[in-house]
């Protein structure tokens, strides 16, 4: 890559800020590992202006642009909207609309404009820790949509979903808001509460779902040993990739292979990814320098490829669980482990997000985040939109799948609802045999709902009032908790010692 | 208002087009009704570019804007995308995007930028004198949504409904396109075919609907004389308020006087709207100068009152029929006949369109579109985003609002689906009883089906299977074309006489 000096203070400027910001990965391309604590420590001091360009600099940057016709129409309509519309009209807020409007152009839901507000109020909360609902979100067909809810947040214990699309903030609408305003409108001090409405795929009516604000954790790396058919089986969890996390992925590792470990297991399943730097930290551990362990292309389609520089894998099995809320770093893994190193991918297919973006700080405290790159797999290919298939597919059972359900009227025998569906999986999922589940309540529904109301020492009245339908969804929620029922868990590990 | 003579000319540049629209309003205030054919002919001409404005006129109409800070910021903006983007960005679609978004932070559905390429195909597809579907769209939350189909056009005879949202046009999405993209994206040469993806409120599935191009019926308004308990009811219905249509409606009327009317219906169902001035004229007809036939507020807030110079009433009862396809013009219609003329409005709400738009040309062959005013009712109430409430509701029967129906695989006895409920109500309103509506296939359902297959000549299978479904569906549009069953128009001519 061929980028001036100028670019490169230019873009390392917000690094602080693209770590924080969690839903893209950082660009530390620039420099190999020793540089980069330098770089971040250049950029906190650069955040505040333009880059730190001359003015002369300034001046080239801007020259092929100055009196062009292009801007002539731009100032033109503004002009005619100013001085016409039918209510008055805010000058700055008709250039932040250009600015987006420009950015719209280019079709790609992650270069995102963040005016000063947002940008203010965004530094506010990065500050004050992360206090919110625990859910990274993008911006999906114009929709505000959950990539995935993060573990053990609100949003998790509430059961978000990965592309559930959020309409209503505390009954307003986040229609026409951009991904930051609606995040800022998420979000705030722990212990408040705020009431989401959400379009869940396949779900005719919105569903309200109430959600307590608390820290979010910032630890994204969990690990656990564990024993299959007498083999020792590390498990490491990531659950973002962050400034902190190759170091702590590292630790873990090394306490796990001085236990002894024989297998291992790492889980990126509703990992909506982060720095590049870290997923590239972890997978040179794994990985040798036969080839390379991602590749990245920039506008002018050259591909510049990154290598370990190991030339032995690791003496034991490994297999990457991964679901549809694995996204950008989390896919540049799983990628990579299995084309580099031909390891198992067990899961669902990943989200599918194959560029990367950098802040790039406007001057006056706004913002543009601005996609630069394509990453591509080992073999050269890019998965954006497409996502990656598992080498071993294993859904969650489908009670996994269920949704919140809520009753205004009692369901009984003879109803035909997508609610009465939905109980019907639940009440299967339970071991309670309802005969059908396609939405029509039948005798063999109501002698399931019996069973139920029996076993929770509920009124036994075979139908499906408030009381019993809150306990369905209490007794699923422990079910999907417990691990004996993940799946994809029990697959990764059978695979593992195969 | 004080409008400076300059304006007047940019604003009247583009009647023509205006008129062509179709689902606005024309804004012909600035003269009264002599001058009118005269702008129109002025128009004409100066279609072709930026007003009528002398090289110092623009230089002082642009003077505030140039070198200003906001400009500096899109300039700046512009460059970054330019430079970093990962895929070469092309210069005009950035201003064209940068004029779209400052009109998109004006949050209004009728400001809307037509770039030069759609005014080219605009302008053309209104030479060939509207090849299409035959219906009015409207932006509403970013989908592209029926206002309204056109009488006896292939949009209305497929079933297209108000407030459909059209997905894809031909397989490819219209997600992200602007209005005037997605309707060129509709049109096309008569007797070409088209597949539009629809979503329907209430129905979870896209419905999938075949229409074969045709010439757009130019006619706006159709009269008939019905005889109600012995009297003579005249019946003017108009579909849209176009160039012709005062003129069209004052024949009409006075061809029904002239054989002894004794009452009248205005019929402005599912009429999306057009020139104010033909409304005006109409309204001018019935109403006396007691109070204004309608206001107009400008960004001001100053309001100018309009007049009929009429002493007294017809000496015969009216009563206006409208839906929630009644929008714009059709709107200032109706609420000015009930809240002037105290008329009865009969039907269901209206649309919610209380704003006035004007084609700006912009020099280079494109335009903006953009609302200048709000109009008010006599009584100066705002109905944008309201409507107005019929003063005697009546819906059609529940089989008017019955969906297509795809049939894959045979729907049968025990199965559950929204299909089936649309089905339930197509055989009730056929007058076969399924027994139930909510979509379990009862054994009642499958009595009625095997009832219509006898009646419609099919084996009697009591299955819905393509076939079936397809003469269902035939069977129930001829219900819906049966003047016997316009609930509305029964209870518009009921009232006329009480």
């Amino acid at each position: 890559m061929n980028w001036k000096p100028r670019y490169i203070a230019l873009l390392m400027a917000l690094a602080v800020l693209v770590g924080a910001a969690g839903s893209y990965i950082g660009i530390e391309y620039f420099g190999s590992g020793e540089q980069q604590s330098q770089s971040a420590q250049v950029a906190d001091k650069g955040a505040e202006n333009f880059g730190s360009l001359s003015a002369d600099e300034q001046k080239e940057f801007l020259k092929d642009m100055a009196g062009s016709e292009d801007l002539k129409k731009i100032e033109q309509a503004m002009g005619v909207i100013k001085k016409n519309y039918v209510e008055e009209v805010d000058d700055k807020k008709l250039v932040e609309g250009a600015v987006q409007g420009m950015l719209d152009t280019l079709e790609d839901p992650y270069s995102v404009y963040m005016d000063q507000e947002t940008m203010e109020q965004f530094n506010e909360t990065i500050e004050s820790s992360f206090e919110g609902i625990g859910a990274e979100v993008s911006m999906v067909n114009d929709k505000v949509t959950i990539v995935a809810p993060i573990k053990g947040s609100p949003a998790e214990e509430a059961g978000l979903k990965p592309n559930d699309q959020i309409l209503k903030v505390d009954g307003k609408s986040v229609e026409g808001l951009d991904l930051y305003d609606a995040v800022l409108k998420i979000r705030g001090e722990k212990g408040t509460e705020v009431t989401l409405e959400i379009d869940r795929p396949g779900v005719t009516d919105p569903l309200s779902i109430k959600l307590v604000r608390d820290d979010i954790p910032l630890e994204t790396v969990y690990s656990d040993m564990k024993t299959v058919d007498g083999k020792k089986a590390g498990v490491i969890e990531i659950t973002s990739f962050s400034e902190q996390t190759s170091d702590e992925f590292h630790e873990a590792l090394q306490k796990l292979e001085g236990n002894g470990m024989e297998g291992l297991v790492i889980d990126v399943r509703g990992n909506p990814g982060g720095l590049f730097t870290d997923v590239k930290d972890i997978l040179k551990e794994f990985l040798t320098d036969d080839k390379p362990i991602v590749q990245v292309e920039d506008r002018n389609g050259e591909i510049s490829k990154e290598y370990s520089s190991k030339s032995k894998k690791k003496d034991y099995p490994i297999t990457v669980l991964m679901d549809e809320g694995s996204a950008s770093a989390s896919e540049i893994l799983a990628a990579s482990m299995q084309e580099a190193g031909g390891y198992d991918l067990v899961g669902t297919k990943s989200f599918g997000k194959g560029t990367v973006q950098q802040a790039i700080p406007m001057g006056d405290g706004s913002t543009i985040k601005l996609t630069l790159f394509k990453w591509l797999t080992p073999d050269g290919n890019w998965i954006h939109e497409k996502g990656i298939k598992p080498t071993v597919e294993v859904k969650q059972p489908a009670y996994f799948y269920t949704n919140p359900v809520e009753i205004k009227e009692p369901l009984k025998y003879n109803d035909t609802d997508e609610k009465v569906g939905n109980i019907q999986k639940m009440l299967k999922g339970l071991g309670h045999d309802p005969g059908r589940t396609d939405g029509y309540f039948s005798k063999g529904t109501e002698a399931a709902v019996k069973d139920f109301q029996k076993e929770a020492d509920l009124s036994v009245t075979g139908e499906v009032d408030e009381e019993t339908g809150g306990k369905l969804e209490e007794a699923i929620i422990e079910e999907v908790r417990n691990e004996d029922n993940d799946k994809q868990m029990q697959k990764a590990l059978d695979v593992l010692f195969q």
